[in-house]
């Protein structure tokens, strides 16, 4: 008999999803239904194929559980505010579930429960988080069984623009999602570095970067993650001496980018009135002391100790900040305007590719030795369709779907992928793809 | 037939207002209630006084509404969210109302209805905001009187310790609410500069400071408060070139406790597990990067570039941020810890005195002429209750409440003291309490 996935979201994430699973259909004997509040967007991804077919869908509608209930696996791609409703309905029509978001308090509140109907609920399970979780896990587990002792883990992930694709000062252009991008980072982040949970404010987060230098790639630098403290735990790492979890950018990102959050540009709190009349350069100059008839660009260098060339001026001359362009935004907060900015200079060009890059640092005792083991993962995207973020996002999920439909995973309850039986398969079958990590280790 | 005061509130900052309501009583056929939800707190204030009544009393009781409808002008000194509850039960038994809060927006959406039942509901009728506006608003109408224009006003205002009492190297001591000291700035603030408007973050709030010098008193620094711009309307200065109200410090002090929010210790966010067992040493260096086995002194002084001898760091350790005392809360936020410490060492002891600073500075043109006028006040506390803080406070709302019961006052509907009718009684009778402005104008 025929078994049944469901994928909720149609959107540019998910077309190497949505044709991995075609394309192993068959090979499964699985129908694939692909849902999308545009039905026709649904269908164009579908294209067509046998084992393919294309709803329109709304959690919101009254046949969104009757559709759930007619599958056996969903794939939920929308955003993440909504997935405890989508696993409401799995719940109640016992479906099994698969999201690449992280894990809310919600849904680990349903584990009892998802446990004992004998279903899977596995969230964190597309890039970062997913494949950072699992590649490490099986570094983790193997430096354990060879009785070594892990002192330190630092693990760095970035969706970055490909170096043939790179010509803009800020070595940066948007692959994922734009408001994801300005609102980085607001908060307290909280790490463990030697022996100590450390807190690090938002308005200090960007000047304590590590510098990571890639061979055949270039310089990179990372800023701390919300959140690293839970990892401990979940990875086995208790006791650890340093636990980061952090973003790569280009190096000379965080230096400018902590100008504009200095300034006050990423607030998303006030309301910017008249910013429909206003240039960016007039809206810059109400972040800036007075200081008489000087330039604004003059003003930034003036108050935060910039010389005349300074590559961060350079970056928010390249930017639009000090244009006479209108902003056109109606009552916009500061965030707002500038993800505007973001999205226009930014932007990701037909011919553009992404890359993804990701850096696992351990540092490792063995009987009375120390190593540094370094693991690394470029992914490249093919293009505009195929990029390295849909399909380090979309397969995992696809490959996990796979794995249920054939009964080769048991596992029940509300899970991360940390655990052997899901990340020794799909890290397999991943390198297929061409999403292959390389290791080095060195005595220090 | 006499009139009846209800005052809401016995704490210490009500001691002022009872008894010059209690010493004005007899004069103006008056009955003074004073209401607390501790009742012996009521009474002590009252202190057998021949017209006054102490009573328990609650908002959230049954018998709020009654307590209230037995009085004809009631002054509310409870927290600011609960004057909304206050000001409904005035309205349906058509009392007066005064606070010394900020109006908040709900309380504006009842000015249709006070006005149509003939009342009056005053709020911000306290020092600052209270005095501020009187005294401004008497300076700006006398000086468009005469014809000039105001090109520029700044209003500062400080609740400080008197010099006699200042020993320690903040030059602070708590004479108010010690939780809006700590949260103090928290946000963006909005004022006009220049003929601009401009925002500034919270993280750059205490950078950006005034200097202001008072002879006989010495140097004070002021940072501006949260929203400057609605008074440009409200004070009738539509067009002004620069209009910021600010808060007083002694010199020295926005410095210090920039080092403090930049290190992220006046964070309200994150709760900080394990704080009953950890010193504030240990707190502290959890805000701190790594760096060996340097002390918590040395790295703060690394991290900000201050020197050894550093007044700022000299302040962090009288505070006790070096200690190794136990911080014994459970799971509190870094706020909160900051309070504690604060309430341990700016602690006002028994023969303390406070001291209110108050400065207006206006930039004047009158025909062809630039003027600079300062207007300013310093008032400085009797004793330990008479402070300078509770008499600025309580004499305003308890010389406009008998004006209400001798119906010198015929204004209705929600109000800031800002017209001649009700700032020139009080100013003029706050003389005689020593609350005097002095005013110094120079060309320039």
């Amino acid at each position: 008999m025929s078994k049944h996935i469901l994928v909720i979201g149609a959107g540019r994430s998910a077309t190497v999803l949505i044709r991995y699973l075609l394309d192993q259909a068959e090979k499964n004997q699985t129908e694939i239904t692909v849902a999308d509040l545009q039905p026709e967007l649904a269908a164009s991804k579908v294209n067509g194929h046998p084992r393919g077919h294309a709803i329109g869908f709304s959690i919101n509608a009254p046949d969104a559980a009757e559709i759930i209930a007619r599958h056996d696996v969903v794939i939920s791609l929308l955003p993440p505010a909504l997935h405890t409703e989508v696993a409401r309905h799995c719940l109640n029509s016992k479906k099994h579930l698969l999201t690449a978001s992280y894990l809310s308090p919600e849904l680990r509140t349903m584990d009892e429960e998802v446990k004992k109907h004998g279903l899977l609920f596995m969230g964190e399970m597309g890039l970062d988080p997913g494949i950072d979780h699992m590649s490490a896990m099986e570094i983790i587990h193997r430096i354990k069984d060879e009785g070594a002792t892990i002192e330190s883990f630092k693990s760095s992930t970035g969706g970055l623009v490909a170096p043939e694709s790179d010509d803009n000062p800020w070595n940066y252009k948007i692959t994922w999602n734009p408001r994801n991008v300005v609102m980085a980072g607001q908060g307290t982040a909280q790490f463990i570095q030697d022996g100590q949970v450390k807190y690090l404010p938002y308005h200090r987060l960007f000047t304590q970067t590590e510098k990571i230098k890639l061979p055949g790639y270039g310089r990179f630098e990372a800023y701390a993650n919300r959140d690293s403290l839970a990892y401990e735990s979940l990875y086995g790492l208790d006791g650890i001496n340093t636990l980061i979890r952090a973003t790569l950018r280009r190096e000379g990102y965080c230096a400018a980018w902590n100008i504009l959050l200095q300034l006050g540009l990423t607030d998303d709190q006030i309301k910017i009135p008249n910013a429909s009349t206003r240039s960016y350069k007039e809206w810059l100059m109400s972040y800036l002391p007075s200081s008489g008839k000087k330039s604004a660009e003059a003003r930034v260098a003036e108050l935060f100790r910039l010389g005349d060339q300074s590559p961060i001026l350079k970056k928010m001359k390249w930017m639009g900040l000090f244009s006479n362009e209108k902003i056109k935004l109606n009552e916009p907060t500061a965030a707002q305007i500038l993800q505007q900015l973001m999205e226009q200079k930014w932007v990701m060009k037909k011919k553009d590719k992404d890359m993804i890059v990701m850096v696992h640092d351990f540092m490792i005792r063995k009987k009375k030795h120390k190593y540094a083991l370094r693991s690394a993962l470029v992914v490249i995207g093919d293009n505009s369709l195929d990029t390295a973020m849909a399909k380090t996002v979309g397969l995992p999920l696809g490959m996990l779907a796979m794995m249920l439909v054939r009964n080769e995973c048991r596992l029940t309850g509300i899970h991360l992928p940390v655990m052997k039986e899901v990340y020794k398969p799909v890290l397999k079958e991943l390198t297929q793809y061409g999403i292959v990590f390389t290791e080095k280790l060195r005595t220090v």
